[in-house]
């Protein structure tokens, strides 16, 4: 390809092409350091700048009080599975978990991994995970409540957070962080790895509320534990500099080019009912989440049978739309449409799928 | 700074021009896949490329036998810290660490957190850590001897490594790595955070023998086990692309345009020859470190008063030579001249100390 593709991965994806060329203008000379923003160093009063600009902007968006902390880790999402049984889940208490596809049944594994009691309190395990169960009856006692709020693979996400009462809410929201406005009041912990909706693989964002925090026993591991990156504005060791310079500049683009969470969760539902559309009219495609659990980022449909759907993503790929391909465990196909997929790149790939209909239905 | 300043920081530190011009061209575009280097899929074929040949560079540049992995991992040194002991030193049995300054002090503290026992067998804390020790007696029934091969803080470097029998050598080689060839056959583990001598901030690179691997227990966190990343060619989970694709980078030109590690090694020689040079000949500079264990990465001095270096430190950067200041627990003046630094950017150091030394001496 000479230009530039139209990226419908589910992650590592597309990232907004201004973004982009802002890393690229001043790759070898950032902001007049003389210096890569890949060889500035993490002690600098210029990463000072990037890091806690992110974390204002992050504030800002998601509309989070003095009580609450945003840190940058390392390790992904996978790494957040371990890290919150380790932190918050005391032996002889349990915790409850929703368990709604691929990922959450990996974080119920891994706190089973370390001996803790994990209560599955729903799942849709029944229906291949195609949907988001609900009237969930949640422990007033546990420790915390575990959900994953957008399904990547599955193609599901809850519309509505569950109420969970006094009882500290945990997402995983890497897949559609910062794709709408939420409530926060209900969350103790949000986590995302970036390379979805927020920037390059390598960092995984947390947002922790305060009182969190002073649950934590003392012995876990240095690296293992998130006061060691709450006390040190994520600073302990050298963080992942380009990573979250990265995220930066996409948060700066959310609230400077886009116009913030209500715009974007606009134009998010214009893409989704696009393809959606198509999928409940045509005979030829269908969804496969049931409609009240749609995911607004990662749209997953089958055609008449596996040879088609082959067909469809090469010619896709030919086409200048990579990525359309369903996962591997699940087959069929998928286009996921974060926040830097704009509502022309989602135009033109109906399109195709009209044009590739009429030659092949 | 208009123009690109000479780099002397300890990390992130400076990296080989060429590479980060190769970046920059590609950015928007890499390889002709329509999309940036950061937006790829860590699951494409392009990026089996990149991981792959870095892997095929690495064997190559230390003489690696099958019998050995190489991962990329993340959390820097300061993950393995934790993970080290908590994959190889089992309860009731103790591993032999050599304590040669802040790193290794937090690797034994973090290792005595997990409840583990730890042999001190040999410490230069009685000179400040100014020395590396020597003829150090270790335990042949040690489940591993744990080194850190160069001391970026307090400047010494093991010139050999020590003799330790059948018992696997651990060295955090953050600081020191593909600086010199090495006699890989002791080692059972080295570590090294790439934002040093191989790239950016954000992978760590695991070089681990395979008996190692059988070594390790069941129930270590899925993140925390070496297992689980060299089952999967470390893409278990989404890892940094972009830090593992400049590591890539980098070692492509080690090979290609350096010429090896030997090269590299007599480059070294001579860049760090010449400020010890004029250390040991001026009587207004003073090396800190003893003459035997002077590192070759980071040279760490003193002036006649702490007014004069913080005039230095701020004279060498109007003259563009950046990150000459010491780390903030010893104070003082350090020199990193990692691979990135030619000797070129070295003699314009020496040529700057030696006009200072003649306008303040």
């Amino acid at each position: 390809m000479k230009q530039r593709i139209l990226n419908f991965n589910p992650g590592p994806a597309a990232l907004p092409l201004p973004v982009l060329e802002k890393i690229q203008a001043s790759f070898l000379n950032f902001n007049e350091s003389g210096m890569s923003i890949t060889e500035i160093s993490h002690r600098s009063k210029t990463f000072d700048g990037i890091i806690n600009d992110a974390i204002e902007r992050f504030k800002r968006l998601l509309n989070l009080g003095d009580n609450y902390h945003v840190l940058f880790l390392q390790g992904g999402a996978s790494m957040q599975f371990c890290m919150i049984p380790m932190n918050f889940l005391r032996q002889g208490k349990s915790a409850d978990y929703v368990n709604t596809g691929t990922w959450s049944t990996k974080a119920i594994k891994e706190a089973q991994l370390q001996g803790k009691t994990v209560n599955i309190v729903a799942t849709s395990e029944d229906k291949n995970f195609s949907y988001i169960p609900k009237n969930i009856s949640f422990d007033p006692k546990a420790e915390y409540v575990h959900i994953t709020s957008n399904n990547t693979i599955k193609g599901t996400q809850f519309a509505e957070y569950p109420q969970t009462g006094q009882v500290p809410l945990i997402a995983d929201m890497s897949s559609d962080i910062l794709s709408r406005p939420i409530d926060i009041s209900p969350f103790g912990l949000i986590y995302a790895g970036a390379q979805k909706n927020l920037g390059p693989a390598g960092v995984c964002v947390v947002i922790i509320r305060k009182d969190m925090i002073k649950k934590i026993p003392a012995k876990i591991p240095t690296m293992m534990k998130y006061t060691t990156f709450a006390e040190s504005n994520s600073l302990y060791n050298t963080p992942p500099c380009f990573s979250i310079y990265t995220v930066q500049l996409v948060l700066e683009w959310i609230e400077e080019t886009v116009g913030g969470l209500d715009k974007l969760a606009a134009e998010n539902q214009k893409k989704s009912d696009l393809i959606y559309n198509l999928l409940d009219t045509s005979p030829f495609y269908h969804g496969t989440a049931e409609k009240d659990s749609r995911s607004k980022m990662n749209i997953t449909f089958r055609l008449p049978s596996e040879d088609l759907e082959k067909q469809f993503v090469d010619q896709a790929l030919q086409n200048g739309l990579a990525g359309l391909k369903g996962h591997r465990s699940v087959g069929g196909c998928r286009a996921s449409i974060y926040n830097a997929i704009d509502l022309k790149a989602v135009e033109v790939l109906v399109d195709f799928m009209k044009n590739f209909e009429s030659t092949h239905g």
